[in-house]
């Protein structure tokens, strides 16, 4: 039987890409068979519609498919009445409590200036997203209020799916032998609880606390036996991104920090237009690029395929299907050292269809 | 009459650097006599007496003193019971409600490979800084919450201030000779009301606001004339600020993202070492290198100077001081530019001694 997947270009450049990737998957030698349904979501279908996100979209990706992949969105900057952001609503509609982030560098170009090969783990469904905001006027003008929630719960889980990532990454560099390399097998826990004793306290102690009673708990070596920890405030984490990003292998990130952070380590492998997502639940995926819906060069055929071929290899990975995403992986990388076929963003002369089609050569070989 | 400064180095290198700022102040040709007082703020304070901001450090601030100085706080990463941040509730408390934090490469140094030349104004009263956070037990374990408060009234002020630093600048900039270079004489809103669209929609508007009703109430040429005003999201703005620093001019930020984005433009400056900043009130202003306490270098020498006798010059400048401010930055640019004398954090092995007394050498050219 085919695998099924809902497919959610949304707004911009989300329609140029996501066809690309889509495409890739179905052509990625050993993957298995797709059936794509095209779903709508975005912010031009509220503009048509009222709604961003329809209800029959979210049923069909409950009830009928084995994963997603989303586009981007664009956001008014302004509040509109009625509307809110539909991946903001997905992600925790489907409970996909993990926003997983890698932002690696490709070997032989000039990322190995700087090099960085982390994944950022980011909390997807509370912190300041919960979206609980109030306003009223004050005898000084209007005051504005927005509620940052943080569970121990949601808190432990993320830290679990860190640690668990963290794993993984080990599991696969000492598979290819280049494990125990200087900062590796890490988690870094970010945070600013010299602020926000209360609410960071909380995501700190619960992440920690997963680790610590790992190591309580395990009558011989425990899960995570051979993994790190530490931490670092949000400020000093940005800071050090940039100064020496090759410290840090997973970082796990309450919402909002996680997003800024994500963006951040994005800058220093040429463009956001190569970083892939994954929205994690615990048997869900959905691919997402983590760019933007780009509304400046929409619709010329110039936006980077990259990041939502790289998603979908992600998604393929995480619905276990390592290999073909693999492969996936190896011909974008070829393609970027290669350094023919790229967009403008990174510094290409290539059209979106000119980097698809060399990603798709570069798979069979 | 001499000016009165308050002087808190509070903790770790604070107490280091501080002191190397009071002796570039009273050794700058053209200053004003200073008259010193030590006060006592910080977490060893709270550890030996239970205070981390004695009442009277705050009065004697308030009544007797013309401005003042702080060094770093060390900050307990998980909660301590009736610990409170002293430099937050300083900022408070003094209703220093804008945090000014140039970002200035040197020219003639490898600063000139990104360059950077940009103004952070980061709002310094409120946004999730209020620190009202409550946690309860819940049937799934602790909840936590805090509160982001955004008024009109404070965010219309801090876009008034950005937009008279703009302002300043451009004045700076044209009696120098060197205006009209893209990207300058500038706002950028930095929000992220995509999201928060209540909150950070009344921050949006409200400094737009400060803006447009410039433009509409002047019957000649308004006050911001040829300054101009853009916005940028706080992921996307992080993302831009590590791939074109040079496109930033004045940046205003609500309270949190303020100060992510201040570490994040230190990196691109060498060294967090070198970023100053002046906590600004209407009438008082106190001023304060961006680093922290750094306990690890901590009593060996080690820390870099710049940013504290950087900061001190800010405050001359903000005192109405600005020639001999101008002084004390040409003076550190010249021995940033010489090389010979930078603390290890710069990649030099000088000491924190021998890094201030290049700098007063400097200063009597
Ligand atoms: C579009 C926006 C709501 C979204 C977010 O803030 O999560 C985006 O920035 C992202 O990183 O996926
Ligand atoms: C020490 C801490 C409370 C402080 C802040 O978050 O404001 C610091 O990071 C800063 O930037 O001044």
């Amino acid at each position: 039987r085919a695998l099924k997947l809902g497919m959610m270009p949304a707004d911009g450049i989300g329609k140029e890409v996501l066809p690309c990737a889509a495409r890739v998957l179905q052509s990625t030698p050993g993957a298995p068979k797709f059936d794509f349904v095209t779903l709508p979501a975005g912010f031009e279908h509220f503009q048509k519609t009222g709604s961003a996100l329809p209800d029959e979209t979210v049923r069909v990706l409950r009830e009928e498919c084995d994963g997603a992949m989303f586009g981007s969105v664009s956001s008014p900057s302004h509040k509109v009445e009625g509307y809110s952001s539909p991946i903001v609503k997905l992600r925790k509609e489907l409970d996909l409590y993990a926003n997983i982030r890698p932002v690696v560098g490709v070997r032989g170009t000039r990322d190995d200036e700087k090099w960085v090969d982390t994944v950022i783990v980011r909390e997807n469904t509370e912190c300041l997203y919960i979206k609980s905001e109030t306003i009223e006027e004050g005898p000084q003008g209007q005051v504005a209020r927005a509620i940052r929630q943080i569970t121990e719960r949601a808190s432990k889980r993320i830290g679990k799916k860190a640690f668990d990532v963290a794993l993984a990454r080990e599991a696969l560099r000492s598979k290819a032998g280049t494990s125990a390399t200087a900062g590796r097998g890490k988690v870094t826990v970010c945070h600013k609880s010299n602020v926000l004793s209360v609410t960071d306290g909380l995501f700190r102690t619960a992440v920690r606390g997963v680790y610590e009673s790992d190591k309580k708990s395990a009558g011989g070596p425990g899960r995570y036996e051979g993994i790190d920890m530490d931490e670092q405030l949000v400020d000093s984490m940005v800071y050090r991104l940039f100064r020496e990003p090759h410290v840090f292998d997973v970082v796990v990130a309450p919402n909002l920090y996680g997003d800024i952070i994500s963006d951040g380590a994005a800058a220093l492998v040429g463009s956001l237009g190569v970083v892939a997502s994954v929205n994690a639940g615990d048997t869900f995926f959905m691919g997402e690029p983590v760019h933007g819906s780009a509304p400046d060069i929409a619709g010329q055929n110039k936006a980077n395929p990259i990041a939502s071929i790289r998603s979908a290899a992600l998604l393929l990975e995480y619905m276990g299907y390592s290999d073909p995403a693999l492969k996936i992986y190896k011909a974008v990388d070829d393609v970027i050292r290669e350094g023919k076929y790229l967009t403008p963003d990174l510094q290409g002369t290539a059209t979106t269809s000119e980097c698809e089609e060399a990603i798709l050569r570069a798979l069979q070989k």
